[in-house]
């Protein structure tokens, strides 16, 4: 499908200074991939850092400062439009400080307010650091969270990874293995359910989401021989999201879930456990997976890495991930768009 | 490399006379896809079922009858050489019955004996049903353990999934995520490991394998906040492994375990549990991964499914991954009898 280049513009936050962030911002906007097939996007940054960045890495860029997000156009390739931040940033790459913290929170602030507002139409945003931002007071569990709080959310909102080959949603994440098994209930995976097919309908377009739920045991316990799980918490929970008019198969023996034959039957596969989901998407799509977070009154996307301290400001940084962020991001709020207008006839 | 065609025969068992490795085997003989690039190879089952299974499937194909493997002769695509076992076989596709559970036993035991006496370099098994065999008696939880009995072994075997892209070794294997993370121990990873690396060395002809562990929990734990395995369990086995004398990494974060650029960086990944294995060698390698047992004192492939009785006889089943064990059982007796004559020199 096409994106409507009249949609507002995409914001790019700067995320972690001394991090990755800018290198693959730049790299991004330098290789043009993106121009004709998206929204104008612009990043919420420090131009003259990125002006000394851009120089640095040899790239034809010029950074155009803005006043606000209706004067974003396009990327050609060769400008990047950036709404400045309040201060300047001063960063060394691959040394984190504190002192960058309330920048860092600006960004991520300013960008969220905006597409709260409409005026942008989505939001990327770079990695951050959590030990940095925690040693300068930030009270949030991560991006997600702090995006739910900014957005005036309840529920926590929910991961989905998504590449060329496949859309991954776990619904228990960063725990240990031990303490995740532990904490997995039908209430969990019915409203991982709920969101992620809520997500699948108003940023992809799909009118009735095929969601495939994992067994959690090898061959999803072979009916209890090797585990209840399906049978105690699985099961209810696909039950339960058939009863609300779900499209829902399994619970799916884990490592028949990936196979060649069977990820065309479904648009999203929603795993017990955080390597359940990432293995088999890192396997197949390593640098074009893309971050997604569900259950948000706005589209985010963030690329499928982090700030990536030890090669910063060496000029290896690969953009790739970044640049399948803001195509995502593009495609997710053109959809978007589609259905808040479909839901106000 | 080359396989020697000068090796003695490789034998495939005849498994469950009711699942499609009958089928599978006739497809892949007339395939012809591995003449001249194997050893000669033969069945041992019923001549008469086989050939009668043969015109079923309207393949064009002789089974000839032997009486001793010396006589088997490399398939030409239109041959097919069967050692018989003592009593015909009469089997209806898709019901097992345990009264076809000696016969099934038999072809296992008299592959695994000649392999055993140097008759035969390779033993291919054809998918067994558990359930039947038990009911007529069979004492063994699996295919392998029965092999580790006809052996003498009393260290129990080690299983392989090996494919074009990838090896994996699960640590744990058959049992509930649960129950796999309670019985992980540095004492299984270690001996897992030491019996990996001795079968690359001898099946596959490396001289240092490398072996890289994953880690059980995300992100491998970072340093014991998400789950404490890495810090308690699996580190303190790399170190042992590492203290024989072996090529080793880890623990590597499971979900940058398995990415296009990490599989380069070692000979087979020593997984914690099933899935973590299972998933991402059937994402990449789904019809070609081969079911490898190390540890027992002869060379044993298997295809990576099972009797698949749902589809038994419809002539609709694919033989790619007997085929691939097939060659991979040729490969791994031609290294192994290299390693046999360095060890006589």
């Amino acid at each position: 499908m096409t994106t409507e280049k009249n949609l507002p513009p995409i914001a790019i936050t700067m995320g972690d200074p001394s991090g990755i962030g800018g290198e693959i911002l730049l790299k991004a906007a330098a290789s043009g991939e993106y121009a004709g097939t998206l929204p104008n996007l612009f990043a919420i940054d420090d131009p003259n850092r990125l002006q000394s960045l851009a120089r640095d890495l040899e790239l034809d860029l010029v950074i155009q400062p803005i006043d606000n997000p209706a004067m974003a156009r396009s990327p050609s390739g060769r400008h990047l439009p950036v709404l400045p931040l309040t201060d300047p940033v001063v960063a060394t790459p691959g040394e984190p400080t504190g002192d960058n913290a309330s920048a860092v929170i600006e960004s991520i602030e300013l960008a969220t307010r905006l597409c709260s507002r409409g005026e942008v139409s989505a939001v990327v945003t770079n990695p951050i650091h959590k030990g940095v931002l925690f040693e300068a007071g930030f009270r949030y569990p991560g991006h997600t969270e702090f995006l739910a709080h900014l957005t005036g959310i309840d529920t926590p909102p929910v991961m989905m990874v998504a590449g060329p080959s496949l859309r991954v949603v776990p619904v228990t994440i960063h725990q240990g293995l031990a303490e995740a098994l532990n904490t997995l209930s039908t209430e969990k995976i019915v409203e991982t359910g709920r969101i992620a097919a809520e997500g699948l309908i108003k940023g992809f377009g799909l009118s009735t989401p095929r969601l495939a739920i994992a067994g959690l045991n090898p061959h999803a316990g072979e009916g209890g021989a090797m585990g209840r799980e399906e049978i105690d918490i699985i099961s209810p929970a696909i039950e339960q999201l058939a009863a609300l008019g779900l499209s829902v198969s399994g619970p799916v023996p884990p490592d028949a879930l990936f196979t060649p034959g069977s990820r065309p039957t479904y648009d999203a596969a929603i795993c017990m456990y955080h390597d359940q989901a990432l293995i088999p998407v890192k396997s197949l799509d390593f640098d074009q997976g893309v971050n997604v977070t569900l259950g948000l009154p706005i589209v985010r996307t963030s690329p499928d890495h982090g700030t990536a301290f030890d090669i910063a400001g060496k000029g290896i940084a690969d953009p790739s991930s970044l640049i399948a962020a803001i195509r995502m991001a593009g495609h997710m709020a053109t959809h978007w768009r589609k259905a808040a207008f479909g839901a106000n006839t």
